[in-house]
């Protein structure tokens, strides 16, 4: 069960690296090949890889970056999930698709088999249990994971996520309790279910509550370092429960520019990796 | 202004013709074609915007079909893009994206320049404005337009989109009020603004409420046909205000299977197409 697999690589390293690759955080040695851009980004994400797979519990694509690339991007999309796939490392797709019924069905066939495959996809749920239900049987057939969209880091979260419901409820509660009751058929040895959720850092006292309410459900947190997440804040939960990967990003792929153009980059990546292992560790 | 633009097309012929290819689909003739899939279904696709282009207002592409195949599937939905803006045919990106800040503002340049560029696109906005906002230069220098989910006509909307607020009011009028919000700065000379809403047919009663909530709104109403809405429906609404393009596509593109093998699979498509603003148009 994918869960299981994420669960105890987590317990190693929470780290989720973010491939939210972009033309900035490229050196100038690749910036400066007779390559395309999705070439490059992937030749970028490889060196990455190559550089930290050893202190990560789980790699995450921002499809949105490769998206904005047009076909060129999705070719690198595609093939840096190849390498994962490769090297055996477990990939997110960050591509938060809502959609219902037979479209669902299409999504979940585009993401979960054939160039776009990855382990586990985040979706958006405000369709109701239509738009995650059609992904349930690559959940148990094919091992495959979601992470629905529950609270989310942003300053306009407050917009529908954090209002009032008639029952004195905030929505993303009712969205919590659904993700737990999706996810019941589907947990695996370590109890979570192959439904998990995807909870911002920005508030540390709600998440806290959402784990007494979900037991079950394994998080993907967005929200460490760039935004403003703690390694303190993490470990505060994973006194609880170890049920987590945490994401950054540009922290981590990003952290090197302005210091090294060349391709001694994947060095600073990978000191990168290692502190943010270890200001969540120190806490624990 | 692009909702401009769509509004009289939409008068002449309120029909937008849903590209939602797949493979059963295919005519005979096209599925013995030595090519992949995508080029099938680029030649599908080009031949049913040569038979429909003078009866409907725009096309709308569901992406989940072409991403279903993987970058075969994306050249295709890229083709026919091109292929509609050549004949300067609106299109509508049905992708239903779903993110905040930088990573919205990738999805706008992924599908409002470059290979997927359509003239509207459809987004959700679960997280809030933050998931809006980043396309709002699109709108007001692009000439670009977005359709926000808003009260969808599947099953499980009552999961959430018609829960109740603390307020007594259903948390997809609140999402009714930000879109009018948001909207108010892009209105056009037929006074809509450039962010529209995705209403469903299902509730005839609940559109017409919308209506008098959303004055400077303008709808992509799916539903029609094989989701139970029916021309006498629309018309209701058309009664009120000329406010809305209604989509259909199995019905229309997927009508011939069983009937026609052939190429003349698209004078099927047109009859059906025509008997739908047919049966819009005998109730105004």
């Amino acid at each position: 069960m994918i869960m299981d697999k994420l669960y105890r690589e987590a317990l190693k390293s929470p780290v989720c690296l973010g491939l939210d690759t972009k033309e900035n955080f490229l050196p100038a040695t690749l910036k400066a090949k007779d390559w395309s851009l999705g070439e490059k980004y992937t030749a970028f994400n490889k060196a990455i890889i190559d550089a930290t797979e050893d202190i990560v519990a789980c790699y995450k694509l921002q499809i949105a970056c490769y998206e904005a690339l047009g076909l060129d991007g999705l070719t690198s999309y595609r093939d840096t999930l190849a390498y994962l796939k490769q090297k055996g490392k477990i990939a997110i797709g960050d591509a938060k698709r809502g959609d219902i019924s037979s479209t669902a069905e299409l999504y979940a066939q585009g993401h979960f088999t054939g160039d776009f495959e990855v382990d586990l996809l985040t979706v958006n749920a405000y369709m109701g249990e239509d738009a995650v239900s059609p992904y349930y049987p690559y959940l148990t057939e094919k091992n495959k994971g979601l992470f629905v969209l529950l609270h989310t880091s942003n300053q306009s979260a407050r917009d529908f996520q954090e209002q009032e419901m008639k029952n004195g409820e905030k929505l993303y509660e009712m969205v919590a309790d659904a993700i737990d009751r999706w996810g019941a058929a589907t947990r695996g040895e370590e109890g979570f279910s192959a439904i998990g959720a995807v909870v911002g850092l920005t508030y540390p006292e709600a998440f806290l509550e959402l784990l007494q309410r979900l037991p079950h459900t394994f998080f993907l947190v967005p929200g460490y370092g760039a935004q403003g997440g703690t390694g303190k804040d993490i470990a505060a939960i994973f006194k609880q429960s170890r049920c987590a990967v945490v994401n950054s990003s540009r922290g981590l792929i990003g952290a090197h520019c302005q210091i090294c153009e060349d391709d001694g980059f994947v060095h600073i990546v990978r000191e990168k990796t290692l502190a943010m292992r270890e200001d969540i560790f120190q806490w624990l």
